[in-house]
């Protein structure tokens, strides 16, 4: 039984409700994890608050300690994590090896905490008043978390809400449960105080449970976009501040001067990686002009070659299996879907099973072509491994292609020309935008987050902003009397109007 | 009538619904104010779009040009502004001045927008990748600004939205509207293109008119805790960013080190001044130990020599009357509700009138002694010069008290004694904190905003998160191909993996 | 007489030497201007050590206000100044025009000094220890500005140190002194108190009387390289902060994909403004590949429409005098050498003359092809209507060739592909680079300085860095003892370790 | 023999030129240490050079690993290193322990690098014109640091130095020249490429080399202050940019409303703490009021528990001897210089020794009342463990003396009062100040240094100004031809004024 995580151990449910946890690769159930109710989510949020107590005393330079400690250990280990996302997401275990670096990075960003908690300080503002700013933590603080990056998407929060002095509440995917827990005995290891870090897992029950707690501050999640929305007005009605994080279509422009093979290597890349499963996957390549046969025959090409099979074999493969069953044939259905909207299916991946794992959740990697525009298949988000051909005759129209979608995640334009991009990331209404880059992750030291659609709240992640989410102000106004001057009152006398600064 | 701004130039309402603007010193109707429908909103917002279009594409250069010259053309027009104020608000005049001018300080913080909607610049974040963020305003951006302050809660947003590139529309209070209107036209003479500012007047039909449309990007709200809220709420659940800063019942905490002279002073500033109708009002003067007899009849001592009457006489008096009518009616209920809770009514302002002003809506100064801690008059926010003296025995129990409430807008301690004071700005659960000063507006260029029931939201105003607020980032992570290696694809090929920083 | 102002207000010299100001369009003599002699310096420092004593006291409040007055008077009356230069340096009126333009971008850097000068606050660095840092003027500092820039260059240096509490004493160049004298008196009308802005006309004396005495806290100087070189020496001998900004030759690299009639217009525009006397300037044109000889062509044509003449004249000439008839000399000269060492003198600027104004300082646009690197006429600042084309084989040449020369200040590239410009940019040995940007002064939010030989310090001017090397830091560290435990003495005991953070 | 480290790996000097090492606490030599002559520092600096070429074009990301590792590894040694330091300067382990926990903490601070070393992005600053700043390392960079902190004072400024991207070459004190050695081999473990980090042994002559070399592109510097000014002149006369730290005279000023058993304790901790040679340690104590005499009592009884020995001992003594025989003499001799002056030796240090250990070079604690503050041993600095108290009648008495004083390293205020405290902190002209907290080096993300000869040059060790220090911005004015008007050369046109923004 996969379980919580509070007061600094394990803890069984009280609720004896549970959900399966499958092996991708197989379909097997490989355990049960715990699912909460409200006793179990009371005892979550009771503890975190004694965290916080505990926490958010120490000083800087305590905290600085742990935080540099827990990166130390999550760098020693990073394999280990890597094994236990691979067995119950699916994905290969390189892959899963490259979710876990890039958390680590906000964890490293983190460590120099103090840097960006530093409030300002203005000597004599007005005449003998100085004024500075303190920058305190929130409280207890809730990450809702998706399951297809069960060690990232979590570190995209927690290093930095715990580094400002924060208790979080972690809930993680119900389908892969068990790196939340790893992560949680890290930080017991690396001396954070019980309570400071809890993982509740569960599903719908838990997540409520968390934002309609007072004891609450704040939110964090990532997900859907329709769950996105959900969380947002919800924590928000509850008074919280929320940063809530949506899905994604994700298209790259390719301008007739790029590098095609450089252009194909990169769009089966990012198209396929983690078979589809990333808010970051490119999902539709933009055509400009002569582009798209040359561009579409040195696609195919390379997705003949692509190895799908198990993220555990030994001889590892450059794609695993989708989730779950129902996602599966959801994906498939979107495949259908542009099927009878007129699309050209060129490459298949409906129905592809491997042998000897007949029951895993198996799809192979599908290339479309002449998909409409109008389509629900071009429309929505469909995570999984599906790339579209869209063939438009300028850049204005690719430009103007991106923007009128709901989303505005990632984008990615290919060329060599300074004014193509310029014009690009000045005009396009997305967050995260690559310049010959496909998958644009900010590094650690910027932030994470989409336009539009695909994010619900001001605050992005990790980054100077996630330290101004997790963070909360005080101004101070202070004006001490000289001793030199006491009891002659220089200052004062009676005068009702608004004060000034001089 | 008072009518809109909109493209520039006055527009008549078209919808035909008004409200009455009084002089609250002589309970005279002065005006008729539009009311606008949905027909005015949708008109107000069309030609904001197009502001934006115009205004969001200047470069910063042009921009500054605009600040400038509003800066200017303001700094040389505060008294014409001041008088507008006090004919509508009812405050005396050279309180309405000292809004002004710390409206003026936000203008001048956002003359220096260029270096506070910088992005970062990271050169070789990754092995031949650049990464860098943008800054971008929103568009289209909603204040809604309370009766109190008719200039300077305005003048918090709107410079920072501007100067970050938005297009704002202004719905103002529909008791003081013409200010709003002054200031369209400041920006019209500064050379603002058309539709870049918007007033629209109105009442709740306005506001949810703003809260509903799409196009509007976010939401900076002033007022009381419930409409704060309801705000928050609503315009969470449309997609927008938002601000909602509410209501306050502020302490100032008396140590039986403190100059009493000097402290009696500043509570009756801080208590009468506007009336008492300021969010940073004090409203309990928390004595600490012996300090509360002797404080006590200084403040009485204080009180005796205050003079009342119209904010515009030629000779100034200290305090004007309240906003209306029903807000006197409402301000005696409290004070009637205090006594019957059994609180000692020192002076007594129920019944006040001003010879020759009869009918205006007056209110004497009122000071309240042994206020029981759960009475409504003592919890709730009465935004009226009613001050009340709560007696502490120790530091501790004063500080839990102030603790123990639902605002967190402002406080301050009174007191020489830097143990005292570090505890006190450490410990309290309120957002502006004066040493020694009664009402701890920040200066423009840290920021305005409370805690707890204070603040809906994660933004405060103005300084550097007001401009967090107005712009939007994009990251973008730039991989140039460098012609000397051009078509050698030295960084192609298949790898699925995520993509790792090296 | 042109003399000095000290105490705030016109002071003849006590020297009774002086030297003459020229009309260079004329050759006539316009005025004297006084040379100061120690005692003279003496006055100056005597009186701008009052001045920091009154000035530096100031709140930022107060100081912020005379910032944006002086403001408002320089972009008021931007003409008059530019008349007064025009009439002294010979530059054409619309160009003096842009150097105060420019100028008064870094007073309006300057209004917002409040935010460029906060030091940080780190509440709980180590238990019950705060750290803050406050950030405090140097006191008297110095300001050596040149011939050619009378007002931009001082404005580069003045506002930001005023702004940030220093008192300013500025040695204009006695070839152009009436500027500063202008300048001073607005900082009068603006509020200044008297002492906070001196002018000290003169030469070497009144140079070494700055740099030598001990109440001198910090020296700025833009001149050429040697003066530079001895300027930083001295001036760090004295034990005093220094910023020396020294000569430049900047280069333009055109590669095969540029648009040569832009590049034509650039290089003319760049090369010829003022004449040459800029730091800024154009020199060479680096024409890589097939480049050069169409814009050559393009180039001569261009030249063959310049219109010479006085700087003042109704109708508006392109270009002036030289600022003497010895600096004429010296860069005809320079053309004889480069004539001698074998380059073509495609165009020959030397004996030029305006009829009507035979006595004028002309030198004519000067064009040169073929020019070899080991020529002093390529190696060294020209300073003058000298352009110059040099051929390269590739792009790597021609950054070889920039990076080779003794001087970093400015450079261009002229293409438009984006991993060129990116290589450009990361390995020219150049502080500060234009892409399609022919002269590229950053604006006054970013800093201005070359590296190598153009900038001895490590201080650029203006922009953040301006505000560092004008301020000086105290942090401070404070451990307050809470009343509710002193005498407890819980933290002392006798442990002689460092101490450490905990 | 301690050798050198050049190119990764230890070097013999080729000089034959040594000097001893000892063992301060028997007297004994422990070793030679080699003496560079120039041919050695031309090894180094080309070493350096090639390093600078490898390391200087890491991405930030590779950087980084580098430096989480080298903490890595220094954490898990300190004690290690601890032992080095005690064996060759004397110091008890405990205090060395200290001193690198110290230098450990701006390790940590140069982790987070990535975000000190960003640029600025300005998207349209002019119409079309983006600008935007990178920050460049400088090159190879010189380390001159003293004996007293073999660890502390070079890890100020190498971690920050190497994460900038630099090559760093460090001439440690050849009185204790071990510690050195063993952080370079902790650096190759931690993967830093060869020649990235050099140390060179020697005397005047490497320093010199250093100093005249062109290839060294900045020198810090920490020592006494005619050497840190010698450093100041001899550097900057070569070009390069420097920051010499230099020597201090500390003064604690005691209030009467002080915790005089806490005053007490600190300063004998502050005062004889590492035998006094310490820049910041405590030489004087300034009694105000009737304060002095019971200070001196409690002093003096806390002096008479204070246990004087070998700083290795198995039971830790608190303080260990003097680095060598030469400067025990000179301690010994500003204690009698005192006497003659016609101070009252409280306590005699002066020919103490430790029973089998005579050889040693020991000092005893020694405490001075009345010393006159024209006395030599009043205004310079001794290094050694002798305390002088002098008296001052009031606060303004103390300010004066202190501000009266050459140096401005350190200063302490011990009172409750916030109004004292602020004052002091206004207007001390002292660089780092403690407020109830005798040895104020401020934390690793605040900035260490004093003022006037206490440090020359205008930067500051570590924290944000460190990395000012060590890198050299570019600005970049970037204007792209948008491909859609190539051709049509809309910014094209002879315009020889000067560049306006617009």
């Amino acid at each position: 039984m996969v379980g919580h995580w509070i007061d600094g151990a394990p803890r069984a449910s009280a609720s004896g409700r549970t959900a399966p946890v499958f092996d991708p690769a197989t379909g097997r159930r490989r355990a049960e994890v715990a699912l909460a109710d409200q006793a179990d989510v009371d005892a979550a949020i009771a503890s975190a608050q004694r965290g916080f107590r505990e926490w958010g005393g120490w000083s800087i330079a305590k905290r600085q300690r742990v935080l540099f400690a827990f990166r130390e250990l999550l760098n020693a280990r990073t394999r280990e994590l890597a094994e236990i996302i691979s067995g119950e997401h699916g994905k290969v275990v390189s892959d899963a090896l490259g979710e876990v670096m890039r958390g680590l990075e906000v964890v490293e960003l983190a460590c120099g905490f103090p840097q960006l908690v530093k409030g300002g300080f203005s000597e004599n503002a007005s005449t003998d008043i100085d004024v500075y700013t303190l920058r305190q933590p929130l409280g207890v603080v809730g990450i809702i978390s998706p399951f297809n990056f069960p060690a990232m998407v979590p570190l995209w929060f927690f290093p930095v809400a715990l580094a400002a002095g924060n208790a979080v509440i972690l809930k993680p995917s119900e389908k892969d449960p068990s790196a939340a827990l790893w992560l949680a005995r890290l930080w017991s290891e690396a001396g954070l105080p019980d309570g400071a870090f809890t993982v509740l897992q569960g599903d719908k029950q838990a997540v409520d449970g968390l934002l309609h707690s007072p004891a609450v501050q704040a939110i964090s999640f990532v997900g859907s976009t329709p769950i996105a929305q959900y969380i947002y007005e919800e924590a928000s009605r509850h008074g919280k501040r929320v940063q809530a994080l949506g899905g994604a279509k994700n298209h790259m422009l390719v301008l007739p001067d790029a590098d095609l093979d450089l252009v194909a290597d990169q769009a089966v890349n990012a198209g396929y990686g983690a078979a589809g499963e990333r808010c970051m996957a490119v999902s539709v390549v933009l055509a400009v002009g002569e582009v798209a046969d040359p561009l579409r025959a040195k696609i195919v090409e390379r997705i003949d070659r692509l190895r799908v099979g198990p993220g555990t074999d030994a001889v590892e493969p450059d794609m695993g299996p989708l989730i779950s069953a129902a996602h599966r044939d959801k994906v498939a259905g979107y495949v259908g879907v542009a099927e009878q909207d007129g699309a050209d299916i060129v490459v298949d991946g409906r129905g592809f099973t491997v042998d000897g794992h007949e029951d895993g959740f198996w799809f192979g990697p599908t290339l479309i072509d002449g998909i409409p525009t109008d389509s629900r298949a071009y429309q929505e988000e469909i995570f999984g491994p599906v790339l579209s051909i869209v063939r438009v005759a300028t850049f204005q129209e690719g430009l103007d292609l991106i923007n009128s979608g709901r989303f505005g995640n990632g984008t990615a334009i290919f060329t060599n020309d300074g004014g193509a991009a310029r014009r690009f990331q000045s005009e396009v209404q997305v967050g995260m935008i690559g310049i010959n880059v496909p998958i644009p992750v900010p590094v650690a030291y910027h932030s994470f987050g989409g336009w539009k659609a695909s994010l619900f709240g001001d605050a992005k992640a990790y980054g100077v902003h996630g330290f101004d989410f997790f963070t909360r102000e005080k101004a101070v106004t202070a004006r001490w009397v000289d001793p030199a001057t006491r009891g002659r009152s220089a200052r004062g006398g009676i005068d009702l109007g608004f004060p000034q600064n001089d």
